[in-house]
């Protein structure tokens, strides 16, 4: 079962399923790297994976599973966004860039994208209604030991590809 | 057995096979990804993985693949750049940026780093050699039907960390 806290009242539990089946059953490498919903609350979508499935050859996570995790939860954060305004559309990718500050040893490895401000919704919303497609800036984290430990920024772009 | 085309009489075999022991044995995402190392030559290291494999819920390849292979690929180049010069030292990923330009379908999902410029190689092992640490930038790109599909950039430092 999901272990999804979910707070944010404005969220339903079958989008956040939706969203863990996605993760979990369609993309296999997510699988692999038991990539869970953690959170989902007014402070932004969180991800979860466990460092043991995760390690580097000097014990610490691997780099390419804190990416994926980092760009799965910027994803997540769109597909939410989109299924929340009932808006059609898949949510692309289209570039990311990352600063590993430190290694990573915490038991549960956990990224949370950042709020998306106000207006910057609001634009989402307002260009995919209209124009079938948007684009949004997103900030994900990953803390280890309180400190931030990994800067991810992602652009993510929803087509509308008339499906 | 290590698939690879050594054409470059650089590198030598043991070396390559050390490089895809760590990558298939120490990083146990890697080995579930199946990155393999598929050239080493003038063109620079490449290195492989199979999509059906590492496939997202639009059956093509998951981003987060595409930029742990592409981790890998660089820190792999800087691996054998440390064991040429028998320069002791950690590589470590610092930063990255990726633009996924298109998506990829190849069944053998390829990536590549381009050759280091020689200038850059001769600061890089000359500043490992005396200061004990050192930084280089590469790129690594991905093609699919020839055409550049994901366009990577990692900035990696090596760390002698005395041991």
């Amino acid at each position: 079962m999901r272990d999804a806290k979910n707070s944010d009242p404005a969220v339903p539990e079958t989008m956040l399923a939706e969203l863990q089946a996605i993760i979990e059953k369609q993309i296999p490498m997510c699988g692999h790297m038991g990539i869970r919903i953690h959170a989902c609350d007014q402070q932004g979508l969180a991800l979860s994976a466990p460092l043991d499935r995760n390690l580097n050859h000097q014990a610490t996570a691997f780099a390419g599973t804190l990416n994926a995790l980092c760009t799965v939860t910027g994803w997540g954060t769109v597909f939410l966004l989109t299924r929340m305004h009932t808006l059609p559309g898949d949510v692309v990718i289209r570039r990311s860039a990352i600063k590993f500050l430190r290694p990573v040893t915490s038991t549960t490895i956990i990224a949370r994208c950042k709020p998306i401000d106000e207006d910057d919704r609001q634009h989402f919303v307002e260009m995919l209604a209209a124009k079938g497609q948007a684009k949004l800036d997103l900030r994900v984290e990953i803390a280890d030991q309180n400190i931030t430990a990994v800067a991810f920024h992602g652009s993510y772009v929803v087509l509308n590809r008339g499906t």
